[in-house]
């Protein structure tokens, strides 16, 4: 008889745990995955490779980007704990060291994102066909735009990204390809040839990674 | 000793199999799903369901579009062997009938395809997180772009599609949702009201139900 009434209660709260809505999630804390980036109508196109990990707050970035007929390489190492970033050139073996003014963002929903819905990636009627997934939306007043972005449901890995600035611009990125953990943790080492590069003048941030 | 042997080829068969390069598949003959467009740097949006019956060759959209300050509700039922196209506003109970003049056109990865790369949305670290997919490219030569589709590895049900057209437009379209069978057959007959629409001058095509 207790048997039954403990299954009972199971069963109970494990409902009540499938029905809750979803919340806003954040990514684990040692990951790491591809990204694509398409912007400017198709004339920007970056494809690259990330690696996570929120616990020492570094991040490593290598991006293949095509802007037009211009094409270029990104490497770039950001060590938030020690407030530099290195932006790396294997083929040269030259480095660039910056002062990081920005604080470590972690890969996460907006806690005032507004949930669009739940939604399967694929399909739930066989097994291997679809990954459950969150969608949400929030407002960017600064540029009178919008995003929205999609992260499972189970890992709370990002999956896709949209930034809408009307009139302007839609970006489109692409999340795939992530794993739990680091592969080899010496992504975040500057690589021997950055000792002696100098401080270079200005103040970077995780954008200027970028543009 | 032969079941050893069997075991053996069994695993060796296997296994080419899993190594074969993604081919450009279709879809399930019978499905239901939802999907999302994004146009114009955000100021059109549109979201919608659709039923899809690719051995009848018939097929059910009913979309929500937001586009500047306007907004509208399409529901067009195509049915590819009577050639003809319904569109249908419950609300005021009217119908209109128009010829289609297109061929059928299948949900699959156009034959000359390009493979971009075979990815995994979210993780395969732990079950749930994630599922195998394909993202294939080609060109649009009549308007001097190029697209992006991603369809799923297992079950070939769409998941993102991106049309560029440079210096104009990036359309992003997302499918969610997807269920094989036709939850409801009634969705491929046209309502009582249809019965007296009368045919409608000129000729529609499927790209008609949304422009």
């Amino acid at each position: 008889m207790q048997l039954w009434l403990c299954c009972a209660l199971l069963v109970f709260v494990a409902g009540g745990c499938l029905a809750q809505k979803p919340r806003p999630c954040k990514s684990p804390p040692l990951f790491e995955g591809s990204f694509s980036v398409v912007a400017q109508n198709g004339d920007f196109l970056g494809l690259g490779k990330q690696s996570y990990d929120a616990i020492l707050k570094r991040i490593r970035i290598r991006e293949f980007v095509m802007a037009g007929n211009h094409t270029e390489v990104i490497d770039a190492l950001l060590l938030y704990q020690e407030k530099l970033m290195y932006q790396i050139d294997y083929k040269h073996r030259t480095c660039q060291k910056q002062a990081l003014i920005d604080e470590f963002h972690p890969m996460e929903i907006p806690a005032n994102s507004t949930l669009l819905g739940q939604v399967v990636l694929g399909s739930l009627s066989a097994p291997g066909e679809g990954v459950l997934a969150n969608s949400w939306t929030g407002d960017l007043p600064e540029v009178k735009g919008w995003y929205a972005m999609t992260f499972t449901e189970f890992g709370c890995f990002p999956v896709g990204l949209l930034y809408s600035v009307p009139k302007t611009d839609l970006i489109v990125g692409s999340f795939f390809n992530n794993i739990r953990g680091i592969e080899d943790p010496s992504v975040f080492i500057p690589p021997p040839f950055c000792d002696d590069a100098t401080l270079k003048a200005g103040e970077g941030n995780f954008f200027s990674v970028f543009f």
